[in-house]
């Protein structure tokens, strides 16, 4: 990754990577100022709505991956807990709201610095459309999914792990890193 | 919360809150890139080894709340998954090494940006010492915890939570968010 971390948000001092006493990885430091500046993974937060045999998805209508179909989910907002972000998310995405929202899938891709959070929940009625960022917003069955047409691998991982746990009659949560769909 | 980010770390402009098209809430644009800078959560990753009836803590001696007890867990990093953090972190603070680590506690602290993602694990032998961060490290069982001098909130719940699932036999993954320790 590039790293574009060049000047400090504080002080607007010219930044460095340097060695810090007792830390193991070389840290962001201001040469002005000397703050230390810690980049961390960003969570991407979610939810996958259920109505009986059928989970709803929605179809990007932005980059990256516009036109695939996706469990609704984005970035965790700072001041919300982050139920409340997947929550949120699926409003924007699809406006549709569920109950009972469980934890179902903690999936990190470590090269990108992300965490998915991915839940599930009841939909709450047959009521949902596309937000401003979906082109369609649609339920679909197990045979129905679009396997190939999935934005993201975490999609993927998220639908599969669900029909297994409904199978089994279990709210199992999966802790899953990035691997090839092929593999899953 | 302060705001300290006035300056652009891509290019030094400075920064101002603004309204994005189609965006919920106002951004960190520059003025001068225009790069606009999205503030996120952070993920605070740690396991609860446990062996036997007991859990293992570990006293910390920096601040903050240095002299309290404390769930082994700090900041993720870059560049691992969220498991490989909280190991890491037990490494770094007690010395000590887990199996079959699995998903216990996701606890939001929205006022402060934060979501703890704790584990629980199988201490794996009998070998733990104070890391450079803790001052002592010691196995306790439920009713020697010391449930007054420990650090944070989310270590009270995340033991409470432990021995009532050991008490069930169960390995329920707990959502909770902040509230007062008297209402645990």
């Amino acid at each position: 990754m590039i790293d574009l971390f060049k000047y400090c948000p504080h002080c607007g001092g010219t930044v460095e990577k340097k060695a810090i006493l007792d830390d193991t990885q070389l840290r962001h430091v201001c040469n002005s100022c000397q703050a230390i500046h810690y980049l961390n993974p960003k969570i991407v937060t979610g939810v996958l709505p259920i109505a009986g045999d059928k989970v709803l998805l929605a179809r990007r209508a932005i980059e990256p991956r516009m036109g695939f179909w996706n469990v609704p989910a984005g970035y965790m907002e700072n001041g919300e807990k982050v139920e409340e972000g997947a929550e949120r998310e699926l409003w924007e995405e699809a406006n549709a709201r569920v109950k009972n929202i469980r934890p179902h899938l903690i999936y990190s891709i470590a090269a990108i610095h992300q965490v998915y959070m991915l839940f599930r929940g009841d939909l709450v009625d047959a009521t949902f459309s596309p937000g401003i960022e979906s082109s369609e917003v649609k339920l679909f069955n197990e045979s129905e999914i679009p396997w190939n047409e999935l934005a993201f691998t975490s999609s993927a991982v998220c639908i599969k792990r669900h029909f297994e746990n409904q199978k089994n009659n279990s709210d199992k949560v999966h802790l899953e890193h990035y691997i090839h769909t092929k593999n899953l």
